[in-house]
């Protein structure tokens, strides 16, 4: 009955389209999340969707694609809500928030989604494996999370706040990754690990307060 | 020609069915190292060994049997093959060099074995998806590597050359967090990360020199 609702007549079949990839992209997120991504089948995505497979790849040709598609859902998602990932390029989102602290509030954020944090995990791991389709989208990622915490490292340090023989650019990688590393052994005793704490705790080390003599000028 | 060779009388058939397990612990920790463990298949294994499915199901009942084999093999090979993982428990193998220098080291041979950190990180990673047999294996692991650690960290302090302020379980959490994450990044770009570089800079920051101020006494 799609003439009859409220947005059926203009724009129903457009409309109708682009739920069913949303739908279709639901349903691979939560596979991909539960199971990674090479045991997942498009039939069974299809499955969980309530579609067949032929509609599933009249949307998505190949299960390639739709893996993109997932990767890049959080692009479409509220900034609370994408905080697995990328910090950095929304750094300046909300400029009168240090990014240090920035990135702490977004540690604890995450300990709410667990699903996120977990397909991540897992495709980012899977990225290296021969001909993983996941790869580029990875190495572009981690290349653009390094170049943004340098940045932001070296903006400290011209602050006067980089703890002295601190390399922004070896801090930068550092952060993401005991970022990475804590949330995984998070994901194995939730109640015991706390990303956070451990952030907040790395920061402190490397950030000391501008008057402080352990800093460089 | 069995009896013809050297030990072939006496202990023939058992060493025959050794080398054959081992051959299969091989092929499928080149498959789970390169694909992933779920992505894998015991047809595919016993296919690159070379032989039928149901003499690779003679030795290894089931794929999480063979897994847990491949997982326990780093203990049966040499402590520089076993790198990827546990030096926490091998700490005091050689106890003239102190832990953080045998972990620097351990971080600088690891680059000499991909596959291995690869397998460690796409099985880490998988383990905390839904009924996966490693979770236990991985569960364990952190467990015990940090706690290795807080010993370590602790023993540094009774030193006085813990930094002030510095908590040894979160220091020992979050330097094996660093570590894998820092191999991870390695694995995407091996020509400009180097993990060795960021566990020196990190223990670094962590422990200083006995009679340096900023250590607790």
């Amino acid at each position: 009955m799609d003439t009859d609702s409220p947005a059926g007549r203009a724009r129903g079949p457009y409309a109708k389209s682009a739920e069913r990839r949303r739908q279709i992209v639901d349903e691979a997120y939560r596979m991909f999340s539960t199971r990674g991504y090479q045991a997942s089948s498009l039939r069974e995505i299809a499955g969980a969707a309530g579609i067949s497979l032929s509609n599933l790849q009249h949307h998505f040709a190949s299960k390639e694609e739709l893996l993109l598609a997932v990767l890049e859902r959080r692009d479409e998602t509220p900034a609370a809500e994408t905080a697995a990932a990328d910090t950095a390029e929304n750094a300046d989102e909300n400029a009168a928030v240090p990014f240090d602290a920035a990135m702490v509030a977004r540690a604890a954020a995450n300990e709410r989604i667990p699903g996120l944090i977990a397909l991540y995990s897992v495709l980012s791991a899977e990225g290296v494996t021969d001909g993983h389709p996941g790869r580029e989208f990875f190495l572009r990622r981690y290349d653009s999370l390094r170049a943004g915490y340098t940045a932001e490292f070296e903006e400290v340090r011209r602050q006067g706040r980089l703890r002295s023989g601190v390399d922004p650019a070896m801090a930068a990688a550092s952060v993401v990754a005991l970022w990475e590393g804590i949330q995984l052994q998070w994901l194995y005793a939730p109640d015991r690990i706390h990303a956070a704490d451990a952030l907040r705790a790395y920061l402190d080390l490397v950030i000391v307060s501008a008057d402080d003599e352990g800093a460089d000028a």
